[in-house]
């Protein structure tokens, strides 16, 4: 155990992508935990999408990251040395503990591992944030019914990949886009998807149409741009979108809305935003059913888990913004 | 009594405003009804926004007007032949029988006009389809609660108007965007808005923010373009639009998307399409109801009629387009 506590913080606000200007690498003294709290070694850092929009000043749904604060992340952590009684050494647990080594918490601040019900490393991805994303975006944003054509962008990403697996087992005929043959073949031949769509090489307006004559009922659409105005070129009556995200749109400042909105009167469908911490009071019904599926081998989740250090965040975070990432997106800086 | 019918035909799509190279002036016999049918002279014509998009080829919530077929138009009749038991000669009836001067059809097309309920232009405007948009966009699609933020574009239009004083009457707050002046005195002095923003001259974020300090909650869009932009930049939590129409863009070829839709994903909203036909079966509840609160004075009606002939359809049109008109667009071609 180290007694510096290395941390990434957040030096200056990105335009574009983030590039290492907007990053310090700062180290302080490992901290000591007071009466009540625990010290955490951090094991596993989350890189999500969401990320590149608290870097942003604007307001959000939750409050910018500060300049030369730790740059807030999820993390799943170690108790390495407790003053409470709720928690005790070698316990594992997932937070927002940030981008850095070590933590002190509170264990209300804290969700606990239950090392039975699933690997560790799947709190951060389908029992975590990522999947509760996918549960509640899906089921109470998108009120799919059996049957029903549930068509996911980003499909092969850490949200999308649950997406299309839960509208699977929920009845529905399901199609992924996602980029290049090696991530479509993950959606049509490891995890279910009824249809891939390679947006690289392929008309994702055709196809979706092909797949779908009377058009898609649900969209979950994780990347925006060109891609949401394919969906909106094939939407049945009644169709419901959720926005989770619009990754091709972080990185520039001149957004493309979707310019066949009207898509929406025509066909008397809806387009929704959600955000999945208004849901905290469901997660545990959420991670039950999932943590069955999981078992049942219903539910498949695949980690891109980056080992490294700490250090190594800034370019890890990249990979989101790239293509390249295939999965849900881990940085791991200590062994579990 | 005329002999000849002059009609109104679609000649050419449109690119951009409907010219006079849209148009074909036609006369054919006046025509003779069959058993069970009526003989209408149409007395007044409905314009509508909605028409730019029957001109198109587009796929639509309702087939294109077909070229060299008479322009649809709903239209306010007499019965001047009867060759059925339902209906005599001198009832006023509603319809879409186009832009020509007479027309044949069954009663079950129709609609009685009740004179002693409200005046008959009144059913080609509030009481007519202009008014169940307006009943079933903003009740059924916007769903406000008391004390909810409204917004309305086109507020000084034929939906518009009708629009903002329901929302009224059921309790709500409410800003119209208007262009101009004595529109926006028309909305705050004689129909009871509780604000008016004239577009042409005000920042219209600005003046939405500075009235709805928490955003709206409700967004009734007809204009679509920066007027929507202005809203999505100021949505409370949960907030819902309500897409009418988009006037703005009708006669553009190169729409503009809402660059800022990703405020749906930060404030949970929703952006929802709407098409009046849905609700067809519960005419008569909003009916009843709208012509109840007319008779109270709680709700008023503009209409703008422009008397001339059926040739001057074309002309009359294009006021919808260009700011100009106020209040329901009716073109009164024989004396009621």
């Amino acid at each position: 155990m180290s007694n510096t506590n290395t941390q990434i913080k957040l030096a200056a606000r990105p335009t574009g992508l983030p590039g290492p200007e907007c990053w310090k690498i700062d180290s302080s003294d490992r901290p000591t935990p007071e009466d009540g709290e625990v010290l955490l070694q951090i094991l596993q850092i989350s890189l999500d999408p969401a990320m590149r929009g608290w870097m942003n000043e604007a307001r959000s749904y939750v409050p910018p990251v500060r300049i030369n604060q730790v740059m807030r992340a999820l993390t799943l952590s170690r108790v390495i040395e407790s003053k409470s009684s709720e928690l005790s050494v070698g316990d594992l647990v997932t937070g927002s503990q940030g981008a850095q080594e070590y933590c002190v918490a509170k264990p209300s601040e804290l969700t606990r591992v239950d090392p039975n019900l699933a690997e560790p490393s799947k709190y951060l991805s389908v029992l975590g944030m990522t999947g509760m994303t996918a549960y509640f975006g899906l089921f109470d944003v998108g009120l799919p019914k059996a049957e029903d054509v549930v068509v996911v962008s980003g499909a092969a990403g850490a949200v999308g990949q649950i997406v299309g697996q839960l509208a699977k087992i929920h009845g529905c005929k399901t199609i992924g886009i996602a980029g290049g043959p090696e991530k479509c073949k993950y959606l049509t031949d490891e995890i279910g998807f009824d249809h891939a769509i390679d947006y690289k090489s392929q008309n994702v307006a055709k196809e979706i149409r092909r797949h779908a004559k009377k058009g898609l009922d649900v969209y979950f659409d994780n990347v925006g741009g060109e891609i949401l105005e394919a969906a909106l070129f094939n939407l049945n009556r009644g169709a419901r979108i959720v926005i989770c995200g619009a990754i091709s749109q972080y990185n520039t400042t001149d957004v493309q809305g979707p310019r066949n909105y009207l898509s929406l009167l025509v066909n008397r469908a809806r387009m929704e935003g959600m955000v999945v911490f208004d849901y905290a009071d469901r997660y545990g019904e959420a991670v039950q059913k999932m943590a069955g599926w999981l078992k049942e081998g219903k539910l498949k989740s695949r980690e891109d888990i980056v080992k490294g250090k700490v250090t190594d965040f800034p370019d890890t975070l990249l990979k989101l913004f790239s293509g390249d990432n295939f999965g849900k997106l881990i940085l791991e800086i200590a062994p579990l």
